[in-house]
């Protein structure tokens, strides 16, 4: 029986672009089960990729990982597949999109360069490896082939790390449909900070303010009042009960939000 | 095997949400198919949604129909998991949501409430039920698990029930991306009204107007022709031929419309 | 076991109309593997449909290929199932979305009317073919009916074609999120235009000019630059690197563009 492979890009849904690499998935691994986290990535957007990514591997099942979110397609960027410490196979670019995750499933085992994996589609679009690699190799990874048959062996150490954002300053890295805005910041920076649950907070982004209280759920406040709180993915999240945080402060993922005490 | 689960929700395709409790299922009840109905509701709708749900089901394969669409998400509001009349069994808030289908469906044999099922995934996010209660009591059923061990038994009577609009003042309950304005209102309701097939009505809202014939298609119409038809939902819907009935009278789920003749 | 099928669809993502489809498939077909290759395209864009089809199947497992976009659903347009050269069965209206993919696919062998096919949902809504026809007539194939006992075989030259384009006046067929904008163009009718790779070209749309390179991939451009490029589907498409060719041109699916030397 074939692994189960989760799928995460910035592909989004107008185009075609996911629904061939699960063709692709389908032609070679018809027994896989393909599971899609999320298509809707913003573009390029490889540091909101991996927030994701790490935070949706935690409940999912062990197989392969399949993530593209690859603004360097065509440049020397390596491909890669890596076993992480928990056996799972992530594949991806290897341009930080991976490393969250990695990190947190005991760091890479093994890894292997698939630029040239003799398992890709030949030729190879010079815009498109989601495709002719990317796919191939998770696929081929969910059938049980093994990595070494995918890709040349390199050192784990040589995956690429994203840069990791300051404590106090945090920055917006996912804003959802309800105007919500989650941080990179995890509740255990936020004493230091001298922000304390049941208290009230400020945050501040593009010169505009917004004051709340830091609490536990939405219907711990008024309507239309702001709060911070943990949200299901452990990361601390700015919003506005019934209304959007993300409108008030003008926040998209990456722009910078200073938090403090109010 | 497992039984099949339907998934309906107001999570949109920009976030992970759909695909976190995707993941989930999969890793509970790895051979149960799901089927995303929609997760296109919009936020917080959940009248839009309990419609959407009823009208969907009739179609779908008697399983297990996982339904979230949950503002009061972390308020006292119940989790419930119902076996309707005919054999289906339903999960999601009890706030209406469910209730539309489920007496379409045979009416309510058995319900639990699930708030605190011993399937949950710990700590249960107050914010990410979906994830946390519901998905993982759909995918225990799927695999066969019996209602009275997921939740505590209560009176079927007590689930929720939605209001009802009046019928001849009808509201907006769904705009596709063509421009269609699904409507509350079934065709029986129409005689009453004096509204009669292949005669001219008129749809106000917003106090702007609209006349058109009532008509069996797009195709029984010239090209920007407005017309009432019977949607293939069985709803009685507005649309513009080739036009949008949305932007014509400003529509948006949850607007009144009133019909009469013209 | 099942034969696999793909969908595409104009249904979008808001509705549960590609949900119900699947539903329906899930019910007749349980045991089938549905690839949803998209349904983002755009609302009634046939031209866009049917390339975008034609590409993705080259991608596809041999199955059963549903496609429905479908402006003429109502009107006396046929409904239809069709065997290919290579075995492929497609299923859909026949108002050319289907033709450029059978053309690629070693042509038309059989085809049947599937209007009053035995296998509809009784009564067949008029506006939702997809559901009421196509959807059960291609999970029955996917099952292994054959085509003659679900319709009436006609010619199969009967099925109709699309308008083919010009060769230097090309146009826009799809812009996918990144603005990038493919054109039904392929890279040998260029030479023709005096369009040379490696060189300079112009492209005007809108009396909006855009020049550039006509490069292999966005790396060998500057960030800003725009190129013509051979896309992953082999087609050739318009881009400016991290920026927005569609925006520069203000293009849009069908939209006219001409190609010239600069």
């Amino acid at each position: 029986v074939a692994l189960p492979i989760t799928f995460l890009s910035d592909y989004g849904y107008d185009d075609e672009f996911a629904g061939v690499c699960r063709a692709v998935i389908a032609r070679i691994a018809p027994d896989a089960t393909v599971i899609d986290l999320t298509h809707g990535i913003a573009p390029h957007a490889v540091h909101q990729g991996a927030v994701v990514l790490a935070r949706a591997l935690a409940y999912a099942p062990v197989g392969v990982h399949l993530a593209v979110v690859d603004p360097g397609v065509g440049s020397e960027r390596r491909a890669v597949a890596v076993e992480a410490g928990d056996g799972r196979l992530l594949v991806g670019p290897d341009n930080g999109l991976l490393r969250p995750a990695v990190d947190r499933l005991g760091g890479v085992v093994r890894a292997v360069d698939v630029s040239a994996t003799p398992v890709r589609l030949d030729p190879v679009a010079a815009t498109f490896h989601g495709r002719d690699i990317f796919a191939p190799v998770a696929a081929h990874l969910a059938n049980g082939a093994r990595l070494e048959d995918l890709g040349e062996a390199f050192e784990p150490e040589g995956i690429h790390a994203l840069e990791v954002a300051s404590r106090v300053v945090a920055h917006a890295v996912a804003v959802d449909r309800f105007g919500n805005v989650a941080l990179d910041l995890a509740e255990s920076d936020l004493p230091a900070a001298g922000i304390e649950r049941e208290e009230r907070f400020a945050a501040t982004a593009h010169g505009r303010r917004l004051e709340g209280t830091y609490a536990r759920a939405f219907a711990d406040v008024p309507e239309g009042e702001p709060l911070l709180y943990r949200d299901a993915a452990d990361a601390m999240a700015l919003a506005v009960n019934r209304g959007s945080a993300a409108e008030r402060l003008a926040l998209e993922p990456g722009a910078e939000v200073v938090l403090t005490p109010a």
